[in-house]
């Protein structure tokens, strides 16, 4: 049998990580200087030139006030999702409202003087907006994972952008999804003129202080343009890709169906299977070819498949070294001992430990995110929390003899660095307070 | 009396943000592509392109073995330490530690459903890489704000660039502050390339996966654009602003002091007084012009307060308005119920409660972070916090119960996404355990 899935063995002291990202692709600097004019035009433009991008772009025509998805709108899309599916998006839901729920952290308060109480709170981000791609596959899982937490922080106004289909509509699902997670707005808007649109705002569209969701380069590029001067986003996005640690005790028909799940995302894709045994290798290699045969997007899995590799380790401790070094967003761990192996990770988005924990369960349903750092980003990023909607305010307050204490320190450090008008600041409130004595 | 400041009246309904903003300058287009181009120079050239750059902009002649600050160094730079000075430095630490310290967040586990349990857990970033810049005025209390946290957070390598004043050194205080603080290794290296080097590595200085730390708008520019391809950043800096909230029950001498204080920083900082009281809004521009008369900076200060303005407002609900609208770096209340309206704040960096807290207080001593967002980034943005040094990552993991409960879910939202490999990745193992049963 021709070989599916290049094979090649780890040495100890290469730089794997760079090594198996060499094959991936950039983002071409078409997507940024398009993406660039078009935020620009609607920073300019407003509604006008979203609708000339919509005609241009999606070929989708629209008058400003039918821009936002209406009641009946949502009724339409309400009508189209079976109960079966409407079930499933209710545990997915629910799941992932408790995951998110018990990421709250507490304000905490400390006194770290007599009299100098500092404190550190959390408060929602006012205004965020979300941005859903359309494409081949609606992706209204992703609605559950940025509305729901977004929900649970708090966040005041709560828009999305998404780009109509064929049809002229947005897929029922995701309308579903947004209605269903108590999303204020839905605009059809699709690409670099939905980013613009909220980074700025239009005379329809709300202006937002951070823009979440996956998208094409275009999208990307768009996203990263407006995080330069007025508005946050949620990290930088890339294609997905999985890594899977898997030794002789793996199931090696699970593992290509793992690996296989990553593959069909797109062509960029990447999946890598690292593992102590060569008959896992082997077999896996084998399956792929197998399972891949049944699926209806063997287009995509076989083109990411040639950015995809399998690495053959020597022991154990490779597979902790491999994977910090490639970071990867997801992390299957298929071996004897998962649970220690897990705690040596120090670098992926999310795990998923064992053999009966597919990464598509997080992907959909169990409660964590799937919006996570790709491309090596998980060195740095956390994937998207409850954490990602809010903000930690620090307070302080001190009293007359709090500041007494403090302000030798203050002063000295001031003085220090230059800095008389700090100095005196201090200064200033000492000297009325022994006024006062 | 000349007017000192400019007062204007705010008329609810107007943009507020944008008005007191619209004076503040933008980067200029020049730092943009003359650090990008330093920066892919280092990138392609390493050391030998590092001290290229020491030599054209810093006028500073060096080697590739003596960018690092050795033994020798540090301990020169401790005998310049007053014991006066040291001692200040050891209480800021020591509140510095103990408020970030509580700042730790538990790791949280989740059932989700029986047989589905997520997990949530704390690491640190394993290198991060610091910038303090040189300048008139060298500010060592910044090293305190970022290597403290870093420490407590457990980053494995801290690093360290800092540029040589006009004598070929580190200014003593910011070696002191490093060695004291536990920073593993400095380099002599400033501006862009220091951002450069320390984003991709070169064959002395350690590439590492977040930088933080202010800087001249050369810094900025660098550090966001490596902050797209490759290395990830505190967050977007901006000129230092403060915003004081004062009624009557201010002490006009202390809000000119603190009014003050803000704009010795540099020539594009921002003082904004928002106030309730006339007389209040005269005393403090009289003020300002006597206490100014008395301070170094006066020349900074005197640029800078053309960019400030005192705001007359009607009632003391528009003081919240005013400052959420604004979203200021720092903010202080003076006004009787400080603590109230400190709560209906959700836009701010930092805030200094009552008229015994100067901002120069959380500048250097009290404990809280003075690494803040700026120029309205407080919309989105945190200041730096023990959170900054870590990500969170999440794990889960299914028992063969749980997932036969789960699967229907993942494989029905699989479907309706158009994803059967994903499907698949579920259903194999469901099918495998019904098979063992």
């Amino acid at each position: 049998m021709e070989e599916s899935i290049k094979t090649i063995s780890y040495t100890r002291g290469t730089d794997i990580g760079s090594i198996l990202r060499s094959g991936s692709r950039r983002q071409e600097e078409n997507a940024e200087r398009s993406s660039m004019e078009i935020v620009e035009q609607i920073r300019e433009g407003g509604d006008e030139m979203v609708l000339s991008c919509l005609r241009k772009f999606d070929n989708f025509e629209c008058t400003a006030d039918r821009l936002l998805v209406n009641e009946q709108e949502y009724a339409q899309a309400e009508k189209q999702i079976s109960p079966e599916l409407a079930e499933a998006i209710e545990i997915a839901i629910s799941n992932v409202r408790k995951f998110h729920q018990a990421q709250q952290v507490p304000d905490i308060e400390v006194e770290t003087m007599p009299g100098v109480t500092c404190r550190q709170k959390s408060v929602p981000i006012e205004k965020v907006g979300l941005y859903i791609p359309g494409g081949t596959a609606p992706l209204f899982s992703t609605v559950i994972m940025l509305a729901v937490p977004a929900k649970i922080a708090g966040c005041r106004t709560i828009i999305m952008c998404s780009p109509v289909n064929k049809n002229g509509v947005i897929a029922p699902e995701v309308l579903y999804c947004a209605k269903r997670c108590g999303v204020d707005k839905v605009y059809k808007i699709g690409g670099a003129a939905a980013i613009g649109a909220m980074a700025f705002g239009t005379e329809h569209v709300e202006k937002v202080y951070k823009i979440f969701g996956p998208g094409n380069s275009y999208v990307t590029a768009a996203k990263q343009y407006v995080s330069k001067a007025v508005c946050a986003i949620d990290m930088p996005a890339g294609p997905s890709e999985v890594m899977i640690l898997a030794d002789e005790s793996a199931n090696p028909e699970f593992v290509a169906a793992d690996f296989i799940s990553q593959l069909e995302h797109g062509p960029e894709s990447q999946a890598v299977l690292v593992t102590t045994s060569r008959k896992m290798a082997e077999k896996v290699a084998e399956l792929f070819t197998e399972q891949t045969a049944e699926l209806g997007r063997k287009g995509y899995i076989l083109e990411s498949a040639k950015n995809s590799k399998i690495v053959l380790v020597g022991e154990k401790n490779d597979l902790t070294t491999v994977a910090n070094a490639y970071a990867p967003e997801h992390l299957i761990i298929s071996t004897e001992n998962a649970d220690e192996l897990a705690e040596t990770i120090v670098n992926a988005g999310s795990i998923f430990i064992g053999n009966y924990t597919p990464e598509s369960a997080g992907d959909y349903a169990s409660g964590t995110n799937h919006t996570l750092p790709t491309g090596g980003w998980a060195l740095s990023y956390s994937g998207v929390n409850l954490g990602s909607f809010t903000k930690r305010i620090t307070l302080q307050k001190i009293t007359r003899e709090g500041l007494t204490s403090l302000a030798p320190a203050i002063e000295r450090m001031a003085s220090a660095e230059g800095l008389d008008g700090h100095r005196n600041a201090a200064a200033i409130r000492v000297k009325e307070i022994n006024g006062n004595k």
